[in-house]
């Protein structure tokens, strides 16, 4: 058992800083000194044990990281620079002092590999459930920000990286089994496309959003915003290899390419003409991006395409929670 | 019952914005335009059930006030003027619709009555317990910003208000007596001193803090920061008739004025010379501004002065969570 103010102690010293950064923890505030003529970008999550992970399932250091990762993806989905993290920790009576430096350090080092600082959040006793709440800003040009709104018919779609690993991770953890891996990988140590979002922003692509609730339902989020629909050919959807295999064995786990929440993929739409500028671009800090569809002048509708020209409405996905009674 | 998206639009409906807001909920990032020049300040609370609140001893929509009282109460005691929060939300089944409305209205109500916008956030399922993270940030002209670290020896000791109201509520309840109205008033909805915290800022006091975990506790932060000391005379603390009245039956009560949390006070040191000028320039917006001692120069020592002339040093005080096992 530590004490409140000496586990602050233990943050303040791991806590990772940069140049915008006037005073971190420490006093009622910290204070920060974003770059000038920039905007700032706010988003946050909540992390709640045995909603979004089991403690069982999921390593505490990987806790951290992950609770870095799908925060930053929310700026790199507009095309931030993320500057810095706010951490509210409230920590079960039964989580061992082990368990919460590993979390800390997790956190700490996940955020000091992306150059972001960790200036400040709340500690405290949980009732019985481990509650991470992260809030993270970061900044952009006015002229950069990428917004959901912004796709018209005749762009094409693109996806960054692969989709559904972590999706089948957690299928395969719910039925006892061990995922491979680098599914697993996929899982527990989600990366945030932070330097992707900046150049496709300075790129000037149309609309993007990261996949953090499944393709359909985020390509929905996009589409709605932008009064327009898609055509998605369902053959080009990026798969890894592992994905792949265990498809051969079950083809109904498709859906999770589909459907399935957490890939941490950034989706866009961008004018035909500058796709293989795009990709180049990608190509250029290792990352694939692939084209899957194409934005159509019929508001809200999702098409899926096979490999044989068939095509079909997408049935409504993407995780949502049911909230209070 | 109702899903994620729908309570997020209602959330969206109810949200007030403010003319720095560019963009508000609705995608993977709040857009902001700060006011050039200014350095911005960040603070986050969180607020968990059956640790922070009881849902049989707060109603819901006090529950939404104070999470946003307790932040801009961080940033009133920095000098900063609050511009947007961010509001996670983890909600257990059983809590009913009706009573999540009355916690956003709230919320809302409250963010709307200090002019502040709230701009983004997370809703979610929790497993068992309700969950509210606040994040807050406010803007401040950089020599406008007060530090706990300013206090020098010789300085005047001021707090705003009056103290141990909310800790003599909370005592009540936990006895299963019901507070008087203008005592369980200020347990339930914290007022938070925006306006005076900017008042002081630009009047040149040295040291501020706001007492959230009790007098002597975060007098402690501010003589740890300034590397001074303290002489308290706790004739001149200043308490409500209630609290008077309570005092006349229990005179123990008297240590909640000194080690109770959550008054939600400013605690500050400025110049003997200046004083007058505070007092009058917290008059002209209604608050009452008491000086209750002096800094002197002895490190991290706290005095206690009787009304008599006794002195004695107070015992470590201040509420802080044990955490994890």
């Amino acid at each position: 058992m530590t004490d409140e103010f000496r586990l602050i102690e233990r943050i303040r010293a791991l806590a990772p800083s940069c140049l915008e950064v006037e005073e971190g923890i420490g006093d009622d505030c910290a204070v920060l000194n974003p770059p000038a003529g920039e905007r700032l970008l706010v988003t946050s999550d909540l992390l709640l044990e045995g909603v979004h992970f089991r403690r069982d399932w999921t390593c505490a250091a990987d806790l951290g990281a992950k609770s870095v990762a799908v925060n930053l993806s929310d700026l790199a989905a507009m095309g931030a620079r993320p500057l810095a993290l706010v951490l509210g920790l409230g920590v079960p009576d039964d989580f061992a002092a082990g368990q919460l430096d590993a979390l800390i350090a997790g956190f700490c080092r996940t955020a000091a590999d992306y150059g972001v600082a960790l200036v400040g959040g709340d500690t405290c006793r949980s009732q019985q459930f481990l509650t991470v709440a992260v809030t993270a800003f970061g900044t952009a040009a006015p002229g950069r920000i990428v917004r959901r709104s912004g796709a018209r018919a005749g762009d094409c779609l693109l996806v960054s990286g692969e989709l559904g690993d972590s999706a089948l991770a957690l299928r395969l953890l719910q039925r006892g089994e061990n995922p491979p891996p680098e599914i697993a990988e996929r899982h527990h140590r989600p990366r945030a496309r932070v330097e992707l979002g900046k150049r496709l922003a300075a790129a000037g692509i149309h609309a993007m959003i990261d996949l953090s609730d499944g393709l359909i339902g985020d390509l929905g989020h996009i589409l709605a915003a932008s009064g327009v629909g898609a055509e998605i050919e369902t053959a080009k959807i990026p798969l890894s290899g592992a994905f792949r295999r265990a498809l051969a064995d079950d083809p109904g786990l498709f859906a999770l390419a589909l459907g399935g929440g957490e890939d941490y993929e950034l989706l866009l739409a961008a004018e035909a003409s500058g796709v293989a500028g795009l990709q180049a671009l990608a190509a250029g800090i290792g990352v694939r991006l692939s084209v899957i569809g194409r934005v159509v002048d019929e508001p809200r509708a999702i098409w899926l395409v096979d490999a044989d020209g068939e095509r079909r409405r997408a049935e409504p996905a993407g995780f949502r929670h049911a909230i209070g009674k």
